[in-house]
């Protein structure tokens, strides 16, 4: 039995999320039939993100115990194979000790969050960016954001159904940049409370907007109650960019 | 009756093409059917470049005449609203004299090709690029590139079936770079012939691939005979990326 570790990209949006369940194609079902296709093996896979329905990964990382006598090399190529007909792939496979946790392992994650800040409707992007017509102010989004960075009780963006026992959470980057049309978020933490990404992009926009102030900001966050934070964006600009062990 | 110039961006691989035809939806029909919902007038609009199936535009420039009285945004906001069910947009919208003519007034066209270049197979990006896993030597692509660049008879690049009544062309530019894991072509002219770019990209491959030398490439443009160019590249990579009047 050999355990590898899995760094895989897809597009959320053929996906009801990474975890297994009875009404929907998950990544975790793809990625487990894939397994059984090429080794004869049913393998519980376990991934550091369980992102939800219509959220993409560019780095997800799981890991799999496969008994069959092979190499990561094959893994990898096998594996690829049998998830051609869905969109996600594996990036990297590397053989690892049995130590090694996907989620429990993980001592950061990185996510990334596209926002289209134009008037025209999304052709190309459709499915993989949150389109917001009216112009976004960066720097006032910049500056709202450096007041979420760091240790907090991030409860005004904790969404209900959260399963961390703590609220506290150390945010140890949330930066704003525009690239032409595009306003990209990026945020990174050794974890993050349920929805913690889309519900801090939610409150950014409204800074971005000019309805909400930066001091707006801390004050929601001072409240350490969900219904001061502002609204969650949605899960299609969402992507999981990276994880570090 | 005013003449409006219309900026737009489609995803190809939902159209048979840009041109109007019996056996599929094309992306002329879609704005067609969006300015008769909205004017009432069934109008020939005519395109820069009458992009292939699967071909997507960054800056398509079409022109329409519209009897209607009503002013550019409002157009702009109306086709946009008829168009919503179809990845296309209107990016800009001006109203121009009788005398702008989308195809025939163009100065210059920008193609851009998008290969994904690594081993995995592509997920987000899948009908977006063209994917090649063998790994591309792009200084090599560029050397070859320059040869192509200037005043030839590019009839070895020009597919069956090209209208054009003369084979020469003036290739202003075609630069190959790497970003990541992608390589991008960025080509250029007054004018290209039928599948110019494509044919192109095709032999480029083969230089970055190291089955074609750049000496290879001069001998294929010199020899004058599609026989002697390589195999052309997929739609799915191909963006139209502007033009110039």
């Amino acid at each position: 039995m050999t355990r590898y570790r899995l760094t895989l990209e897809y597009d959320g949006s053929a996906f009801k999320g990474w975890q297994r369940q009875a009404n929907g194609f998950s990544v975790q079902e793809a990625l487990e039939d894939a397994i059984l296709n090429f080794s004869g093996e049913a393998v519980a896979t376990v991934a550091a993100g369980r992102t939800d329905a219509g959220v993409h990964a560019l780095g997800q990382v799981a890991h799999a115990d496969i008994a069959k006598q092979t190499d990561a090399d094959t893994v990898l190529k096998a594996l690829n194979f049998h998830l051609k007909p869905h969109p996600v792939a594996v990036l990297d496979c590397v053989a690892v000790g049995d130590d090694f946790h996907a989620r429990f392992g993980a001592t950061g994650r990185r996510y990334l969050y596209r926002i289209a800040n134009r008037r025209a409707p999304v052709t190309l992007d459709r499915g993989r960016v949150w389109h917001v017509p009216v112009a976004l102010d960066v720097a006032a989004m910049q500056a709202a954001a450096l007041r979420l960075i760091g240790h907090h009780d991030f409860s005004s963006f904790r969404a209900a159904g959260c399963q961390a026992s703590s609220p506290v959470r150390t945010l140890d980057r949330l930066d704003v940049e525009r690239e032409g049309d595009e306003v990209r978020i990026h945020a990174a933490a050794r974890s993050f409370l349920y929805h913690q990404v889309r519900n801090m992009v939610g409150t950014l926009r409204l800074v971005g907007e000019g309805q909400w102030t930066v001091a707006d900001v801390t004050r929601a966050l001072q409240a350490a109650d969900r219904a001061a934070g502002g609204p969650t964006a949605p899960p299609w600009g969402l992507y999981l960019a990276g994880v570090t062990y």
